[in-house]
């Protein structure tokens, strides 16, 4: 039985997701981003393992098959999944996982894994969202605007979520997504196989 | 529709409650705690509607018929309960409200009020339990074995509650009340109609 809870994490593109995860990480040591695995070729300085599982596509059908992945997409050529062996070792050890993903992800782990807690992360107006889309590089306005369908379109997804955290400020964000995670911790069912000891020892 | 969320909080007597949710409220403006009504006449220095809304058995009797409490008990020869309707008015405004009761009080919300959340907070071991117990004052050994079996008897009623919280030390113990409260202010439910006109305009 897991101890851990498992936490989906979605967001347009330029609501400060990916840093927000990373600080939440560094500061929850019982917490665990998943690593995907992809068919993708490694990029120069990308190690196995750290960003991504590397993997040829004829593996990874073969794991799609055995229903080793808890979702997978394929994005352009190549395929992404989230392993299920990694992640429910990780909850058994009492380690809570997040996977960053998207709507259609987000909706392929829901079924598999009921427990979970899902999160989608908005930014505080359209003009910021517009704004950080668009201070990327100098890219042009076809470019910005299909940006802005996209992120739209996975923010309409925004009500199949638990949780609805709005970036407008970082630290006040990264506070409230930590929040979540101990808030979780402390739920009844981990608590009480946790606190085991304690509750004979005041039930004696 | 209400925003608030209702807690319970439960505790044997030594786990340190009164001083966890005083401090609480005092970080959390957004938290109240309802005041009882009671029977019993006021004590030096008790304000009507401060310490308890003071009130006569008749009126008493007569809102219980009303069904205008959340849940009410005598003790010893007197009445207290949790009026009904400033519960739900907080609620309507968005304002959390906390009913420190304990186990018997905390079923008979729970029937009346589904989406309530419930904490139980227990001392961090049998022998600061009975330390803190034995503290109060100079007691009788036979007052402090009846206090314990009070105690144990409230504690044996944890697994009926939401979360359980160790009260180990108090920062610590205070910090995770707060996660608890400020996590469910970010569940989707109230979130996405605090949210409304943000939500409107990322989709516009």
């Amino acid at each position: 039985m897991s101890l851990g809870t498992l936490y989906i994490l979605s967001a347009p593109s330029g609501a400060g997701k990916t840093s927000l995860v990373k600080a939440l990480v560094e500061r929850q040591p019982a917490l665990t981003v998943s690593v995907s695995h992809t068919t993708r070729a490694p990029r120069p300085g990308e190690v196995d393992g750290r960003e991504y599982h590397f993997i040829n596509e004829r593996d990874f059908l073969e794991r799609v098959e055995d229903g080793g992945f808890l979702e997978h997409a394929k994005v352009f050529d190549h395929f992404y999944g989230t392993a299920r062996a990694s992640v429910q070792s990780d909850l058994r050890a009492d380690r809570d996982v997040i996977l960053e993903i998207d709507w259609q992800g987000a909706q392929q782990v829901r079924r598999q894994m009921p427990g979970c807690q899902s999160i989608f992360i908005v930014p505080p107006s359209r003009a910021t969202l517009e704004q950080r889309l668009r201070t990327r590089g100098q890219d042009s306005d076809s470019v910005i605007e299909r940006r802005m369908r996209d992120a739209v379109r996975e923010i309409s997804h925004y009500t199949e979520y638990d949780y609805l955290v709005v970036n407008d400020a970082f630290e006040r964000a990264l506070a409230e997504l930590e929040c979540i995670v101990t808030g979780n911790r402390l739920r009844l069912g981990a608590q009480a196989r946790r606190q085991q000891a304690l509750m004979r020892d005041l039930l004696a």
